[in-house]
């Protein structure tokens, strides 16, 4: 059994408290929330403080606080030589105040509240100052079932780079077209398909391997079409850049 | 029940060609193909025909072919005022040689070879010259249980775009994501419940309210940070432009 404290109440907060909770081999000792009614409808009022002075013993502290209130929340605890690790894909291990033994805890995806998440399909990263802290984040995510990583602050840092293009940069492609379909009097649905068929398309082949279109075939004369086409600047910036990327990444069969 | 005629034995040729086959309200008559053994494995050799002298009647004639062989391939057809339509996203209906009565039949999808497609989740683009032919076009979308639309050529020109954005572009993120983990020695792997869980989003979310990330919330160390760690020029400037454009659509909250 492991003795778990969240601190924290939003969205990533709520969804490990409700996917400890659901783990046979956790104890969600306590949770920490500034305002306790935030996640009044997830554990018994008795479990949740917002006092860091009556935080019990725990083996492991999640700290789940928005990225710029990690190094601070983190000095406020009441305790030293305990494991405390943060969730963030961005934020160092060296954050977290050296009172404590410090790690991370990073689920790598986007969570949106309300909408229930399964963790088995969620990896998590982990990193631990002491490697005898390590076990616990394996036994931690292996206890909500998901697959888990050992990844350096180093490491982790580009990862969160690669995520941001994966999935910010993605969803404001999905944005601009949106934006040409309502420009052209066109429902977005008719696009949804092909979106996730995109996305599905990477879960067995290479990004390489399933690129199409005209940028890759070289195809100067739809490119030049689609240019005059788009109406907005950005639109058409982005359109060459990405264009020549792909270009660049699929050099011309002579 | 519908007669039809399928001209070319490229990735969307074979796609219909299942699709039709399998359809109790269609009878696929013939098939074009340059090469007769590219669809000898999905039907009987005597229909499967390589002189266009042969072709017999047919309800309508779906032209399959490369893009750039759709105009040389309609005015090869020795028949006049037949149905004939294509299937692509970006070729203007004006494209097929006027002698017969045209149309569009688009099936708005990235086709992989030897991935079965569901066309009942695939939404059809569809256009006729003349108004008596669209009911043929409704009627063999409805056969392979495809939601069909009617656009113009002038909408599907810029849907086409849109979906380059949607599919070509969000793939070449992919990439990008890939090839930053390749340089860190992280697996791709890691990324792609990310990669599916941005694109399930969009299914409910608009991309506005979907987005997140550090562009949206204008967190600049965050960017800077990013921008130092990429290498790779390109990278740079794709990350850079599609920051300013999520910024532009969420404007920083005072
Ligand atoms: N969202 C994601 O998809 C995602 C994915 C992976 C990792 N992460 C990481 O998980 C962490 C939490 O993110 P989130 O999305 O859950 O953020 P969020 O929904 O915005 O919640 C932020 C939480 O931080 C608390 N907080 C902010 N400043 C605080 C302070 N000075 N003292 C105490 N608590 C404070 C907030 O409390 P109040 O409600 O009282 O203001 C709230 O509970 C971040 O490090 C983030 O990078 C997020
Ligand atoms: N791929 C997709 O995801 C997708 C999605 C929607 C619509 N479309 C559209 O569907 C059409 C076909 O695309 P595709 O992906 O199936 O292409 P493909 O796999 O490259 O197949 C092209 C086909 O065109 C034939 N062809 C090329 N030049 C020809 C000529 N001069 N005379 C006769 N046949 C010729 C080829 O015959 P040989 O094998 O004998 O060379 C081959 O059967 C295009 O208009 C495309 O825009 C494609």
């Amino acid at each position: 059994m492991i003795k778990v404290t969240v601190i924290g109440s939003g969205n990533v907060a709520q969804h490990l408290i409700t996917a400890f909770l659901k783990s046979s081999e956790i104890e969600l000792s306590q949770v920490f929330s500034r305002e306790k009614e935030n996640v009044a409808h997830l554990i018994d009022a008795e479990k949740i403080t917002n006092d860091y002075r009556s935080l019990s013993e725990s083996d492991i502290y999640v700290i789940a606080v928005s990225d710029s209130a990690i190094a601070e929340v983190s000095s406020k605890l009441p305790f030293k030589n305990r494991f405390v690790v943060h969730t963030s894909g961005s934020v160092p291990l060296e954050d977290l105040d050296s009172k404590n033994k410090r790690g991370v805890f990073y689920p790598l995806q986007t969570f949106t509240k309300n909408k229930e998440v399964d963790f088995s399909i969620i990896p998590t990263c982990l990193e631990s100052e002491f490697d005898d802290d390590y076990t616990i984040l394996e036994n931690l995510a292996e206890a909500i079932k998901s697959r888990h990583y050992l990844i350096s602050s180093a490491q982790r840092k580009s990862l969160h780079v690669a995520a941001v293009f994966v999935n910010n940069f993605t969803n404001h492609l999905y944005q601009i077209g949106k934006d040409i379909c309502d420009e052209h009097q066109l429902p977005f649905e008719i696009l949804k398909p092909l979106i996730a068929e995109t996305a599905d398309k990477i879960q067995n082949l290479s990004p390489l391997e399933a690129q199409t279109g005209p940028a890759k075939r070289h195809d100067q004369n739809t490119i030049d079409r689609h240019l005059t086409l788009l109406t907005n600047q950005t639109q058409k910036e982005i359109y060459e850049i990405l264009t020549q990327s792909i270009q660049h990444s699929h050099v011309k069969k002579l």
